[in-house]
């Protein structure tokens, strides 16, 4: 009998805002397995700091370095591939040892996460499940204590890795925005929510729901800002 | 000693997708509000059912009925403004007296949520505080098994309310699709996704995570939907 991989969304960061069948999850399982970079304790790990069993064996899945090759170059592609497929593997392994495994993803495990790599590979070979979760943006809205869309606003969800001019128009051409994925991509977005005319109403959330949480204007932001970052501009739709 | 208002997220619909916060809230509180249609039962508390205390005070808000005004005459607007202040007028006098009071919100309270109208009116007069949730759009695709965005796609989240030239315009423009409140509004969206020439792309999601759950290919769906249904498009943005 093959046991069952679970994706297990965490949300945004605090140990109250995972689901309870998440929380279930995490707390029973003996197999549990999470990203993260080289050397690094990795986010979806901290989140789940204090739940494990005492006995929990825990399979780190470390990101190889791919910082040199530029993101167009084809071994880029292939670098990760390789990674993800040996991933798939070793808990192709354990599954097949008739072990259930958790594998902790941040925020909701199906918006721009990791795990659909392996659950596209995994899908069809072994028995997978999918917890939804709390995305990182909700936990940034809800940093700012504002809504983020009313009445029938447009919401654009756009990565900062996105060209400038891309960035602009769709900034531009929305009435509510998130963008994700901003790290080195900071001065870039910058100039982007300038020309779109929306610096004033922008706002820079860091480590949404962690500890460290900041909420900035743009206009007051630095220039540089962690991995764990989200920009906002809140809709004004409708509102009786 | 004013009690504090909670806004909680109760999730797309099943019963282990309230975050922990939320259970925690949901089942220790006595007085317990929540919008409904009249003559409803209202999603939100059939969610909750079974979850509340024996003692609990249940403040049922029901909407005014507004479906012989349309949208752009001016009472709409003030039909709805009158409701929302008397119920926020309600929940400030269970406040003054010292109660706490749970609201419950499907999905995420501040993402296109009724409690935003009732937030922004107790704000700076009674204590308010919002627990976030698994928004149904991401129990919508969960539904289909499939991720919703990989790489930089960009996602576009509109209402089905818009008109239908701004709806094949966006729909046209994205990588990744949601569209909510479709309700009467299926014929123009179907419209909107044949224009836009993504028909066979899309899916329609009807009660995502609750009893009913049903997915279908938009080119399989009926004319007539419930006001728990999303379409989606999902993404097929860079894969390694
Ligand atoms: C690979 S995506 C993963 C998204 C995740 N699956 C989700 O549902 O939020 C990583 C990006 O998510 C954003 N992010 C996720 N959680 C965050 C948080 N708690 N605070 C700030 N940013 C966050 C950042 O923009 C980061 O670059
Ligand atoms: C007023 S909005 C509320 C959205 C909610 N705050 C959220 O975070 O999902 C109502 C719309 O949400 C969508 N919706 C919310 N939950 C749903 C579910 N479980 N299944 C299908 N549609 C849902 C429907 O399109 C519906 O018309």
């Amino acid at each position: 009998m093959n046991g069952t991989i679970h994706g297990v969304g965490l949300g945004p960061g605090a140990a109250d805002l995972l689901s309870v069948r998440a929380d279930r999850l995490v707390r029973g399982t003996r197999h549990i397995a999470y990203f993260r970079k080289a050397g690094r304790p990795g986010q979806a790990r901290r989140i789940a700091e204090g739940m494990l069993r005492e006995d929990a064996v825990e399979i780190a899945m470390e990101y190889p370095v791919t910082t040199e090759i530029p993101l167009s170059d084809p071994r880029y592609n292939e670098c990760l591939s390789a990674f993800y497929a040996q991933c798939t593997q070793r808990l192709i392994d354990l599954s097949s040892a008739g072990h259930d495994i958790v594998v902790l993803c941040e925020g909701d495990p199906f918006f721009y996460g990791s795990f659909m790599h392996l659950h596209s590979r995994l899908t069809g070979v072994v028995p997978v499940a999918v917890v939804p979760g709390i995305t990182g943006m909700a936990g940034a809205w809800h940093a700012t204590a504002m809504p983020i869309t009313w009445g029938d606003d447009v919401l654009t969800v756009a990565m900062a890795t996105l060209p400038e001019e891309e960035l602009t128009r769709r900034i531009r051409d929305t009435d509510a925005l998130v963008v994700m994925k901003i790290g080195r991509n900071m001065a870039k977005l910058r100039r982007a929510v300038a020309a779109a005319g929306r610096q004033d109403a922008a706002w820079l959330v860091e480590y949404a729901a962690m500890p460290g949480q900041r909420v900035t204007p743009l206009a007051e932001a630095k220039e540089v800002t962690p991995y764990f970052s989200i920009l906002l501009i809140h809709g004004q739709g409708r509102r009786p």
